[in-house]
């Protein structure tokens, strides 16, 4: 592969000294920098600068440097010769749950391996507002920003060994999370975030040394840490936006990271809106007795024949079915209506569902899979209950969707794209989706899944210099708005209740059988 | 003592956060700092950064705060509220053999106290071409960092404990040494100092973190490493040219730093011209075998009584003699050209010197003071190579000023001001510096001493935030000129080796005693 042109490694010329020419090394040196880069050069740090002399020297004062920029300033993060050593990057995504890490090749762009681990301050707390409070405990704040910075780099570690590279081959990190994880990754205390009016402590924390925050990579690598609009608008979310290119898009476009929180961008070139609102644990299979994350032996694709009302189910890794995850869900929940088995309040039909349904503590429960057919030896059921939270949370989804569309005074089914981050949102299949209202009834080929768009924002920068200005561009442009639980949210928020929506001409594309099973029960 | 006005802590006001304004603690911060300061800040310390919240709402978003400056940015150097705490700064002048510390009130400009220590280093070496030789030994240059580091440390722990504060109370350190010792101060390599085209790592370090280069103090202290021209004209004198006000002078006038080696500056407030050049040991009361470093019982102040011949002897503190420093020696071969002993080519006359004068294997010794007046129990006394090697050293400074003159166009005579700075240049007696023809026959009010210059340099810029400007305009303004050892300057060495000169003219203000003395002998 060839090298990058707007990578972040520059050939610099230096002037070698003379007796005329008396100036330092360092000045000689930044006086070059700046004439390659026509711009300002932050002071050049004491660990670098101790190498400065022989690296320039070493390397005929014709070095490549590896830098690195934020908003303010243009960082040197090493200085390198001609040899064929990798001169590495790694893009974290800094997920409350699970955190990626991926090794890129600085030079050529190219992916070197990938890893992920599950977030060790889970064993503090699941949810970030456990996390939060316990930080503002003794040494919590230290317990917190340990696990992760230890957990990262071991991660490092791994990633380096499997790689056959030393972590002292990294320069350049960038790290996308949320503004709470980010704060605790810089040990930086979050309880204003969770108090009226919520603020972080910083917006853009810019570029910083790893050597200061513990992290194991070159001695003098720098890390950039993506910027939030606030305590509810991460730097994820910011890497999220330029992965999409929505910030690029002539046309208005909307990108939804679903979650337990969903999160929101609407916009296009000229603009760009934001919020955020609990959607519900219920899209993250979180409920439900059967309900898991996605894994081998999970439900994720559920169909139905309309013809015969049988339904397919898909596992992954085609094993023995042990659980459902969101997307299962969803595409189930779709199955039942599409065969009639729920009805347009989302209540199971007992003719329809025939010996399928029992009842069991006063409480309807469904047999998706017999216990012949599961892994477990036991019946995988979905009650009422885990049905109505399903119900309660695309509403969710639908209502902020549809509040943020009317915040902007356009409609949803004027959006050009409709971009879905996150595992999880790859999954789902948009036509189930769709079915049970949970999205806007769009063209088929306008929905996009777009995977860690996190991640994949993270990796972006570290391969294209230029677009560090982008990512101001970014945060600066978006407008966070505040949802509000108000008679109009609820309102909303009342008629998304039902299977697909009590307007239907929301959903004009609306399949046959679910039309007539909605007239049948109405 | 009312507060600086000029000083480096400012009162920010902060808005606080609101539901309508949620930007983050640093970013908020920063803005209210820029509105003070009309200026760019450097992004804050981590370690600072860890704190902003609480101390932001501590001091109701209206605190005090520390602030530090070098030639590109502005940087927060701590946070404080209204209470009488003290806000310490601490001044050092890096000395080869002597590292001096001043502590002082930043908010008052008040000094506090004073602490002076042998640089540790001395037991490396002596001098510092020693010590960068040892520097490019293995670990070489980390001992050498580690002895200055630990004793300042000391000197600051006794300082502190003295000023009964913490060393928490440093916000602000400058540091004024020459560019050898400020490399080894911020472990750099001098190996390239001493090599031609003799390169410095670096001529501008500006603002760096105390806690990175190991130094007791604020956790967020920053230090300012005064900036150097080149390996020959270090920090230490750019701080003794903001003290002297040469780089404000109208007239054109000179600051001499007397040592081993003689550093000169000539300029005004439009140009700086400096040079640098051995002057030989002789001044330092290095060669002599009774010459010393001032001190008690040291002969600092000779004269003579030009009728009767009899010297007049004074010891520091009055005690019984017991050696001469550079000081005295320079009135003691006064003392011997005016009363006749020595001739106009330093050479003892057997006649005048009477009893007083015996040889020893072959050479002439003059006995200075008898075994009885001594405290050593012997005869102190100077031989004629002493006497020869003062008149060298003489010889050479006079050859350093009229060659640096000669450089711009101007006559010695012309100057304004003379300043003679260091703690031996303080003790010199002009009159007698005169005499021998060291230096220029100016009246005697144009002399001023001006002490520890580098010390002072180095107080000023903790009391006053507008002299960065003024010390870059210095740096920046100084033409270094290399004093090539050509024919010319043979020429009027060879000319400056007579007692006060072979041109009469140069000295019209000449001793009746001297010159009828050289006539006899010429």
């Amino acid at each position: 592969m060839s090298e990058l042109v707007y990578g972040w490694i520059k050939r610099v010329s230096v002037t070698p000294p003379s007796l005329k020419d008396n100036t330092a090394d360092a000045e000689r040196f930044e006086n070059a920098l700046k004439a390659v880069l026509n711009a300002e050069i932050a002071d050049i740090d004491l660990t670098l600068l101790r190498k400065l002399p022989d690296l320039l020297r070493k390397f005929d004062f014709n070095p490549r440097c590896i830098l690195f920029k934020d908003h303010k300033k243009w960082c040197v993060a090493g200085i390198t010769g001609d040899d064929d050593k990798i001169v590495a990057g790694l893009a974290v995504d800094l997920g409350t749950t699970t955190v990626v890490l991926r090794l890129i090749d600085l030079s050529t762009g190219q992916e070197m391996a990938e890893n992920s681990f599950s977030n060790p301050q889970i064993s503090i707390g699941q949810d970030i507002l456990t996390r939060i409070h316990f930080a503002e405990k003794e040494n919590g704040l230290e317990t917190l920003n340990r696990l992760i910075i230890d957990g990262l780099n071991l991660a490092i570690a791994e990633l380096c060994e499997s790689s056959n590279i030393s972590p002292s081959a990294i320069y350049l990190v960038s790290v996308a999370g949320n503004t709470a994880m980010t704060n605790l990754f810089l040990g930086l205390n979050p309880r204003f975030l969770i108090r009226e009016p919520y603020i972080p402590v910083i917006n853009r924390p810019g570029c910083l040394n790893t050597c200061e925050l513990g992290i194991n990579a070159n001695q003098s690598a720098k890390i950039f840490v993506f910027p939030n609009t606030g305590s509810y608008f991460g730097g994820d979310l910011v890497a999220g936006i330029l992965y999409s290119g929505l910030n690029r898009s002539e046309k208005t476009a909307i990108l939804v990271d679903v979650g337990t929180n969903a999160e929101v961008v609407l916009g296009n070139k000229n603009w760009l809106v934001a919020c955020a609102g609990a959607a519900g644990p219920a899209l993250e299979g979180g409920v439900t007795k059967m309900g898991m994350m996605a894994g081998p032996g999970v439900i994720d694709r559920v169909s139905v024949n309309p013809e015969t009302g049988l339904f397919s189910i898909h596992t992954i890794e085609d094993l023995p079915p042990r659980g459902i995850c969101g997307s299962g869900i969803i595409d189930l929940a779709a199955a039942l209506f599409l065969s009639g088995m729920i009805d347009i309040r989302g209540k199971f039909v007992s003719d329809a569902c025939g010996t399928r349904l029992f009842e069991k503590d006063g409480l309807k429960h469904f047999i998706v899979i017999s216990a012949e057919e599961s892994s477990e030896g036991f019946d995988l059921t979905i009650s009422q209950a885990d049905i109505d939270s399903l119900i309660r949370s695309k509403a969710a989804m639908h209502t902020i969707l549809e509040t943020i569309a009317s915040y902007v005074g356009i409609s949803l089914s004027e959006l050009s794209k409709f971009y879905v981050a996150g595992t999880f949102g790859s999954l789902i299949n948009p036509r189930s989706a769709i079915t049970i209202g949970m999205m806007p009834d769009l063209p088929e080929g306008t929905y996009k899944s777009i995977g860690n768009s996190s991640l994949e924002g993270a990796s972006m920068i570290l391969k294209d210099c230029r677009l560090m200005d982008e990512i101001d561009a970014i945060r600066n442009s978006i407008t966070y708005i505040e949802l509000n639980v108000n008679q109009d949210f609820m309102n909303r928020f009342s008629a998304a209740r039902f299977i697909p929506h009590t307007d239907l001409s929301l959903f004009p594309s609306g399949n046959p059988v679910s039309s007539s099973s909605a007239q049948e029960k109405d």
